[in-house]
C-alpha cells in the first residue's frame, strides 16, 4: 500500500523542466490545491504552516520596530479608489467589483482591495490632527485580490495573502528613513530566516508603484536565474495626504501634510523558497520556517525498545525544536523520501544497533551528509546541524546568484547574455524609459530590476543608446 | 492640552443608556473607527491587539486538539454555493456578489464568502479517498461578509473576522463527539480566558444553522440581560458529503460518505467582553487578553529618581507581563482615567515617597482596590492581583447571569417576565415551532437560546400551548 503513495514518486528533474518541477513540488509536498475560482488557490496545512512561521518571524520584526497591527475593510468604494489619480490608473484594470449586496443592486461599485492605501488614508484623516499624533506606524495582515489572467501557485494568483505596512510621518526625511528601514527588515528576514540572498535597490521610474514617489525592492534570484520581486517599500511623499486632505498642526502651529510610506511582502515568498532552495528530491526548507525541523524515523521499529526510544528522543527534542516522529507502518525508505520531499532540514534515524551504542544517525536534507551522534549530545548536534543547514543553503544560493550575474558593456553583449546566460545583467543606463522599453522588446522580457545602493561604474555610456550613463542597473527576467 | 483629550471625558452611564454607553466605549477606548463602506468597521490598534490575543489563545487550544490551519479562497462561484439546497437558501439573501473582474463581466457571479462549508467540501473531495485520510481536522482564520441592514461595531457588521473549523470524520459518532468537543473548547475559553460564564446547549430546529443536522451554542448574558450568541458548533451528518459526492473507501472496503462538522467564533466576542465586564469608567478587560496587563504611572515624575525607578519596574515586570510605562507629560490623574477607560486590569503607581519606603501602589481596575506592596514582592503581587481580577470578574458576571435568570411556568408569567425582567427565562416547551413563533411575536423578540444539556423539569406542559412538554429551554432577547 505505502509504496503506491504519490508522495514519493519521482518528480520532474529541475534542470529538465523548471516549470513542471515547480508545480510537481507544489503538489507532491502538499502545499496547495487548486480551487473552482480561477486563479485562487487553497493553502493546504503544510503550505499554510510555512506561512504561519513566516508571519510570526516578520510580525516580531515589525513590532520591534514600533509597528502596530490593524484591520481595514476588504471592500473599497469606487469613489475612494479614485481619489489618487495615478493609483487608480494602476489598479482599476485589475480589480474585482462587487455590484450587488444581498438582493439589491449597489448604487456604487465596491472593489475587493488590491492594496489598502486609500483605506488607510481615509482612516488617517480621522485620527491625525497634531504632530503629537505622528508617526502612525500601522501594519495589516490580510488577503488581497488582483484579477490576473495567467496564474501560478504562490507566484501569481488572483487572491494572495500578504502584509501591508502603511505609515505617516511628520517630515519627508522620517518617511524616507522608514521606507529604507523596512527594506532593510525585509533584507535581514530573507537572509536570516529564509537563507535567501538578494539584490536590493531602487526601482526605475517606469517600475515605480502607482502613486509612489520612489519604490525600493528586494530581488532574490531563483535557481534558474530568473528574478522574483520579493518585496517592495514605497515612499509616497505627501501626494496621498493632499488628495485625501490629511493635515496636522505642526510644531510651528502651521497646518502641514504628513509624509507617507507603504511596504509589503506576500505568500509569493513561498514560491521563492521553493525555487531558490528546492532540488530533484523536492523541497528544501530553511530551518527557521520549516513546519517540521526534525523528522525522527525509527528503523526496525517492531524490535523491542525502538519506538520507546524514538518517543524519548521526540520528547527531548520537542522542548527546543518542531519535531515529527513518524511511527506509521510505511517503510523507513519511504519515510526518508517523504520527509525529503517535504524539505525537512534534519532527519534523525534510530534503530536497535544505534540504541545498543547509545547513538543515532543525523542526516542533513541539503547535502545528505550523515553523521553518528551520541545520544548524550543529541540536542547540541541537532542545533548545530540546523545552523549548518541554514548557512550552507544561504551560501549555495549566494554562489548561484554570483555565478549567474553577468556584466554587459555593449548592446550586443547585453542581447547575447540575455539570450544565452540566464541571470542578472549588470549594465549602465542613461535614465530614459525608451531604453528600458527597447531592451525589454529586443530581449523578450528583460526588465530593470533595480538601481543598487552602491553602483559600479562599468562604462561611461548607456548600454542601449550610448548616451552618457546615469546609473548602473541590475537587469533580468522576472516571474 | 492633556486635559482636553477626549479619551478621559465622561462616557454615558451604563444604566442610563446601554446602547450609547457601548458606542461611547468603543470610540473612546479607541477600539474601532467607522469606514466608508456601510457596515464595515476599522479595527484600530487597541481593538486589533485584543483580537490577536484571543487568536493566540484559541489557536493554541485548536492545535492541542489536533487541528491544522488552512486558507481557502475568499470568493465562491454561485454554482458551488448552490450545491447544498438548505445552505444556499440560508445564505444567498445576505451575500455580496462580484460580477466584474478587471474589465470583463464574469460569466458566473462569485460571492464573497459568508462562511466556507462549500469551499472545504470542494477541497475535501480532492483529498479524501480512504478511511486512512480521516479525520480531516481543519481550521481557518479569515474575514467573512454578510450583507447586514443594521450594524453595530463588533456585534453585527457586514464584514467580520472569525475562525471557522471544518472537519470530516469516518463515523457519525466521531463527528458528533468533535462537535461537542469544540463547544467545550469554546466554553473553557470563555470561562478561563474571557472570564465570561454562559449557558450552553442545543439550538431548536428553527434556530439550527442552514444545512446542519444539529447546532450547539454558547450563550453568554450581557450586563443588561440581553443574550449574545457567542459561538456555535454544527453537526452536518453526511448531507454536504452527499451533495458534493465526497466518498471514501471504508475499513470494510465499501464506499462511504464521511460525516462533517463546523464551528466558529468571531470578533463579536469583543462586543461580549465590553458588555459583560465594562462599567461607567470604560472597558474592564480580562487580564489574559488585555493588550496591556499592567500600566505603570509615575507620580511626581520630575522628582529625582522617579522615572528611573519606574523604568526599572517596567523592565522587571516585562519579563512576565504585557507592561506599559506612561511617562508622558499628562497628569497622573489623567493617566489613571485613561488606563481605566482602556480597561487595563492592574495599575502600578510609584512616587518619591513610595521609593523611600521601597514600595509601590497596586490598583485593581475591577474594584479599584488599592494596596501597598513591597518592591521585593512586586512580581508575586502583580501575578496575584491579575488572578484575583480574573476570578472576581467571572464571579461578578456569573452573579449577574444568575440574578437575571428567571423561571416561568404559565404563559402570563412568561410574558410578564419578558416585559419586566431583562434576562433569561427558563420555561418548558412542546417542541413545536409555532410556539417559538408565537412567543417571539407576543414578547417582541424573545427567542429560544438553547436546550441545555441538563434540563430541569419545571412543569409537565409547554409554557405556550399547554401541550405535553418535551424540553426545558432557555429563552431571551439577543443582540
Amino acid at each position: 500500500m505505502a509504496q503506491n503513495k504519490k508522495m514519493v514518486e519521482a518528480i520532474t528533474s529541475r534542470d529538465e523542466d523548471f516549470a513542471k518541477w515547480y508545480t510537481d513540488i507544489v503538489k507532491k509536498a502538499e502545499l496547495c490545491d487548486y480551487s473552482g475560482v480561477k486563479g485562487c488557490m487553497i493553502f493546504r496545512p503544510y503550505g499554510y504552516a510555512i506561512w504561519e512561521n513566516i508571519q510570526a518571524d516578520l510580525d516580531r520584526r515589525f513590532k520591534e520596530t514600533g509597528h502596530e497591527n490593524v484591520y481595514m475593510p476588504m471592500l473599497i468604494p469606487e469613489s475612494l479608489l479614485q481619489k489618487e489619480k495615478d493609483h487608480v490608473e494602476g489598479f482599476a484594470p485589475e480589480v474585482a467589483w462587487v455590484t450587488q449586496g444581498g438582493s439589491e443592486k449597489l448604487t456604487e461599485r465596491l472593489c475587493v482591495r488590491p492594496t489598502s492605501e486609500v483605506l488607510f488614508c481615509e482612516h488617517y484623516k480621522n485620527v491625525i490632527n497634531s504632530y503629537r499624533d505622528l508617526p502612525k506606524l500601522y501594519n495589516q495582515w490580510c488577503s488581497v485580490m488582483r484579477w490576473e489572467k495567467t496564474t501560478r501557485p504562490f507566484l501569481r494568483t488572483s487572491e494572495f495573502l500578504w502584509q501591508e505596512g502603511h505609515t505617516m510621518h511628520e517630515t519627508a526625511e522620517e518617511a524616507i528613513e522608514e521606507t529604507l528601514r523596512m527594506l532593510k527588515v525585509y533584507e535581514d528576514f530573507y537572509r536570516e530566516t529564509l537563507a535567501i540572498p538578494a539584490v536590493v535597490g531602487k526601482k526605475t521610474r517606469k517600475e515605480t508603484f502607482a502613486g509612489a514617489e520612489a519604490t525600493y525592492t528586494i530581488e532574490p534570484m531563483m535557481h534558474n536565474g530568473v528574478a522574483l520581486q520579493g518585496g517592495t517599500s514605497h515612499y509616497f511623499g505627501d501626494g496621498f495626504a493632499k488628495a485625501f486632505d490629511i493635515k496636522f498642526t505642526g510644531r510651528d502651529n502651521t497646518l502641514q501634510y504628513p509624509h507617507q510610506t507603504s511596504w509589503g511582502v506576500s505568500t509569493r515568498m513561498i514560491g521563492a523558497i521553493i525555487m531558490v532552495h528546492g532540488d530533484d528530491d523536492g523541497l528544501v526548507l530553511p530551518p527557521k520556517i520549516s513546519p517540521i525541523q526534525v523528522a525522527i524515523i525509527p528503523v526496525a521499529q517492531h524490535k523491542e525498545g525502538v519506538l520507546e526510544k524514538a518517543d524519548e528522543l521526540k520528547k527531548r527534542l520537542s522542548k527546543e525544536f518542531r519535531v515529527k516522529l513518524d511511527d506509521s507502518e510505511n517503510s523507513p525508505g519511504w519515510k526518508f523520501s517523504q520527509y525529503e520531499m517535504k524539505g525537512v532540514p534534519v532527519r534523525v534515524e534510530i534503530g536497535p544497533k544505534d540504541i545498543e551504542k547509545n547513538q543515532c544517525v543525523i542526516v542533513r536534507r541539503d547535502n545528505r551528509e550523515k553523521q553518528f551522534v551520541s545520544l548524550d549530545n543529541l540536542e547540541e548536534a541537532v542545533r548545530t546541524a540546523l545552523q549548518e543547514v541554514h548557512d550552507a543553503m544561504y551560501q549555495k544560493a549566494l554562489d548561484n546568484m554570483n555565478e549567474k550575474t553577468h556584466v554587459a558593456v555593449t548592446f550586443d553583449e547585453f542581447v547575447d547574455t540575455a539570450k544565452n546566460k540566464p541571470g542578472f545583467i549588470k549594465a549602465m543606463w542613461c535614465g530614459d524609459v525608451e531604453c528600458e522599453d527597447k531592451i525589454k522588446d529586443v530581449t523578450g522580457g528583460v526588465k530593470s530590476r533595480c538601481i543598487p545602493f552602491e553602483e559600479e561604474k562599468l562604462s561611461d555610456v548607456c548600454v542601449c543608446c550610448g548616451k552618457p550613463a546615469k546609473h548602473q542597473v541590475f537587469w533580468g527576467k522576472q516571474y
